[in-house]
């Protein structure tokens, strides 16, 4: 019996972890959660999943949940998350969005902890500071994003000197089939129905804008320490084929799957084992798979990932903290779709880096970067 | 430096092994080799490669080379085989053709020898004792065909008691876009005209009637211990994915390249790990990738091979036998290309089985099958 603790329980990864622990009882127990201000959904979690620990954004929820569920222990707030981050678990899912997540995930790692990494921001902020951490405490972080998964399980078994390409795959994103122009006139509408994958709103903007993909670059990156120039990215319009490994004797290595995040999620609470999964991807199904060279001028924001990457210092984060500003903001309908290029690029450009950053300088700049400037 | 033998050093697998020594001279060095019938090229090898042992097929051509080069020592016959077999050297490639390679694979495995296995007669006409006396010695053994390299190098890694199907895929051979009609006149030069793949002659016939699919299938089986039903084949035109695994959490892991024998021969080589190789796939020339259910009405080889691994006992080294003795029949014209599968048909409707043969009884139905009858 695993135990499981989750950073973020009620978003999009959060919820598809909990239906991989319903779906196997057997193996897996839920300790402790982190969620934000979704006490309704929380309410449920408790009742069906029993934690022993349970932390919420804000004190005032704590006082009500804890004449509810007696045989609960509530915390909040960012202590909050580092109690659920540190309690004694076997794998920690962090699921949580956004930079709110790096502390606890550190504080996780200082414990030796095996991670389930989902949280994007915690390795593109800070990934240097993260992976050398979790070098130094021997502490196992294992993807959950579907593309890294995939890289992870080509690299099963592997020499790791032989590596020589990493290949992440990227479905397009919702405007794929768009000109630059027609991008223009695009609504958030249009923007959220993503083709293939069923994610949040922040990732499906993210995949349309293409700065998912120059996320996943940077935590490629860290997490399997390869240079930009080792990374490469290819448009598969199907998202069958979830990313490759080019080996050095030119054998490339690729994991295949249907569009279900829990085959990631599930696969990092079993790894090195597997286990049983509904919902298989029926490959006499399959027909046509399609590549194409990913369009830079096209996808400006994932050349703006590249070239965050090679700077380095604070540059990813200040990229990572403007695109989030920017995907609010077009969220809230305040800008328009290409404007959260604009954006990432003009805070890109009026930033000085600072190199070898320590994490306070990282939390200040993020925090800075995520302000309304010059309005 | 790894010392390496081989069983058929002249054919195609053959000459391509000694490629992938001759471009990694610091890597390998060729100890012991077996030729037929061919030495003027048998000349070419020693001269370049300085081999220490080497078999011949006739006694008469032993006198003559001892005489050319004095510090080689000659052996011939079958005997000669199982010396160049059972020679000290790190690992035994079996590249000879057909049941002739059978007896001095096992004496190498009774050696406890790697063996990089080439030679698909030998696991098809008698699996079950060549993987028993490998698991009784101790002796490894690594695929050499490309398919099912791929499947290895799938597994690597992997808890075996997690995988659910292999998946082998098929280019569908020279006459993939042909009916059954359009086949009864089918030439032998038309036959030989692989779309893919640069093969023997033997295996290229194969490849257009798909008993060579039918031949791998039963190989997989006696390779990575799977029940006919648990391996499938996929019509993969492009041969582009060599083949690929699925894992019971609906994971699957493809092994993909170009269409060079020489990546699964440099692999068995350096298994565990890999090393730099010329040739790469560029995997943005990669436009589309098609796959088709097979067809078993259309291609019969292929289920006479299912067939006769469901049957068991004699029945796959009968079919093996039969389609040996139609290929050749085909190949000195002396029957049409669908008459091979009449022949293989008839043949194995003819055998009454004999379960759980042992190696004489093989080798004599072997024997028999490859013969003339009622002619």
């Amino acid at each position: 019996m695993k135990r499981v603790s989750i950073l973020g329980a009620t978003g999009s990864i959060g919820t598809q972890t909990l239906d991989v622990i319903r779906l196997n009882r057997d193996k897996f127990m839920l300790e402790a959660i982190s969620v934000g201000e979704n006490i309704d959904s929380l309410r449920k979690i408790i009742a069906e999943f029993n934690p022993k620990l349970v932390s919420v954004k804000h004190e005032k929820d704590v006082k009500k949940l804890k004449d509810e569920f007696n045989d609960v222990l509530f915390t909040s707030g960012d202590n909050g998350l580092i109690d659920v981050a540190t309690y004694d678990a076997d794998i920690l899912v962090t699921a949580i969005l956004g930079s709110v997540g790096l502390v606890p995930t550190l504080r996780a790692i200082e414990q030796g902890k095996k991670i389930g990494l989902a949280n994007k921001e915690t390795l593109v902020a800070a990934g240097d500071i993260v992976m050398s951490h979790a070098k130094k405490y021997n502490a196992e972080i294992i993807p959950v994003d579907s593309e890294h998964s995939a890289i992870f399980q080509c690299l099963n078994g592997e020499d790791l000197k032989t590596v020589k390409t990493l290949i992440i795959t990227a479905s397009g994103g919702s405007f794929r089939d768009l000109t630059r122009d027609e991008l223009k006139s695009v609504t958030k509408k249009d923007a959220l129905n993503h083709p293939n994958w069923s994610m949040g709103q922040k990732i499906t903007i993210d995949s349309a804008t293409m700065m998912n993909k120059g996320l996943e670059v940077i935590e490629a990156h860290h997490l399997f320490n390869m240079n930009a120039e080792n990374i490469k990215t290819l448009i598969h319009r199907e998202s069958i084929i979830h990313s490759m490994v080019e080996f050095n004797d030119n054998s490339i290595m690729a994991q295949i799957g249907n569009s279900d995040m829990r085959t990631a999620i599930q696969y990092a609470l079993t790894y090195p084992t597997r286990i049983e999964k509904n919902n298989p991807l029926d490959i006499h199904e399959l027909s046509t798979l399609n590549f194409e060279p990913m369009d830079f001028n096209r996808f400006k924001m994932i050349q703006f990932a590249y070239d965050a990457l090679k700077i380095g210092g604070t540059m990813p984060a200040i990229m990572n903290a403007a695109n989030e500003y920017a995907v609010e903001k077009f969220l809230n309908d305040e800008i328009t779709f290409l404007e959260i290029e604009d954006i990432v690029e003009s805070r890109m450009n009026e930033h000085t880096v600072i190199e070898h950053p320590d994490l306070d300088t990282i939390l200040y700049y993020d925090k800075l970067y995520k302000e309304d400037w010059r309005s």
